[in-house]
């Protein structure tokens, strides 16, 4: 059985999820509290984190965007990294505008603080980095807004890998209650449009013990 | 013509100034100096870092990763992303490791620290990222050497963009003088096989005002 370790609020984990269920790709998913750093997954994926796939036939594959891109080769039927050589180009460099600046600005300063530190007992969040979190996650929401005005999906006339790097990172944060989308209208009618897929469905069910999701999370009408 | 926005020191722009190379694809360099934030490279590349390529046709690549897939798409004849599945799964996952764990534990806090710090006028180098960014580097070196010694390129047979990632990383932190060779035979070895190759010949004579690269720098026999 194809298998991915993952955490339930990992962004790169969550997106892996969606580029699985998108392309109807059976797998079991398995908890992996990297913060035990374990022997036996540190020999799957040596930098210790989330997601690690690993296939039927014994290929372990480490890192989501190297997942991504695998699974994009392996299974073509339904692709997410497009077509034409600018298409391909914009997409990914959507995905990682999202997975990289995104992700530093603000996953790391809200999603890390108030989940991952916690669980893995590394101290209390700290109050700087929250509202450099929350001014950031602002400037971001308008862009994604300025995004989804200009184009049907984030990276183009298409629904790619970008929609769900964004989605993924999204998606946690809502379930921490962070994102305020009566301030974001336009993001808000897109990221409509991606929970809605059935792909999200299982993210919309996680439940993670100690945390609470807002009613609106898993409301497809929010 | 085809233009590569770049930084002498950026290890991201070295790779792709290695593969561009390494495929024989002529360029011209343009400096950026990413702290001023002209607004026409926001509008090529909104994260505002090097590299950035632009193509004779228009098209506008931003962020190294997304530069170096649509390289090998665009130019296939010298393929450095792999051939089978498997290949390409260990390219991409050695080559992440460099560019995100290298990056974060070594070339982030000596290099960012020594050259782009006080170029881009944000304080002096602090002592504490310095010590982390030699003790990582130590345990970096280490497994450069390990993983040089049970193949022969660090991403398995072949010679691949995952050389070009950690080369690029090294060879940067090698200008300024960080890289303790002789602590570190098999990644020497490694390294002297990289170094040699032509398209790094551009790199080793690369002049950066303010600082002298080592004599050994530019040494294939070092
Ligand atoms: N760039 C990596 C990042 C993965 C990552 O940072 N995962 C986090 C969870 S969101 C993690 O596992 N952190 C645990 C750790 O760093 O020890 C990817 O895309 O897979
Ligand atoms: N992941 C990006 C990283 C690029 C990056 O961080 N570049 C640095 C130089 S090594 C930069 O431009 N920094 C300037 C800034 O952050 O303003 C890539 O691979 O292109």
């Amino acid at each position: 059985m194809r298998i991915l370790y993952h955490l339930p609020l990992s962004p790169y984990a969550r997106k892996v999820r969606l580029v699985l269920a998108e392309k109807r790709l059976p797998f079991e998913l398995r908890l992996e509290k990297t913060w035990e750093r374990r022997p036996e997954y540190l020999a799957l994926n040596p930098a210790g984190t989330v997601p690690t796939l690993t296939e039927e036939n014994g290929l372990v594959i480490p890192h989501s965007n190297t997942i991504c891109e695998y699974l994009d080769e392996a299974y073509p039927d339904i692709s997410l990294v497009g077509r034409t050589l600018g298409e391909r180009v914009e997409i990914r460099a959507v995905t990682a505008w999202f997975d990289e600046r995104f992700a530093a600005e603000v996953s790391r300063n809200l999603l890390y603080e108030k989940t991952m530190k916690p669980v893995a007992k590394r101290g209390a969040p700290d109050a700087a980095r929250l509202r450099e979190g929350y001014a950031a996650l602002r400037l971001h929401m308008n862009y994604i807004g300025h995004l989804a005005e200009t184009r049907k999906y984030l990276a183009g006339a298409n629904l790619s890998l970008a929609d769900f790097a964004a989605a993924a990172h999204l998606s946690a944060l809502d379930f921490i209650g962070d994102v305020d989308w009566a301030a974001a209208p336009a993001a808000k009618e897109w990221y409509a449009r991606i929970k809605s897929r059935p792909s999200f469905r299982a993210l919309l069910a996680d439940r993670v013990s100690g945390f609470n999701p807002p009613p609106h999370y898993a409301d497809l009408d929010f």
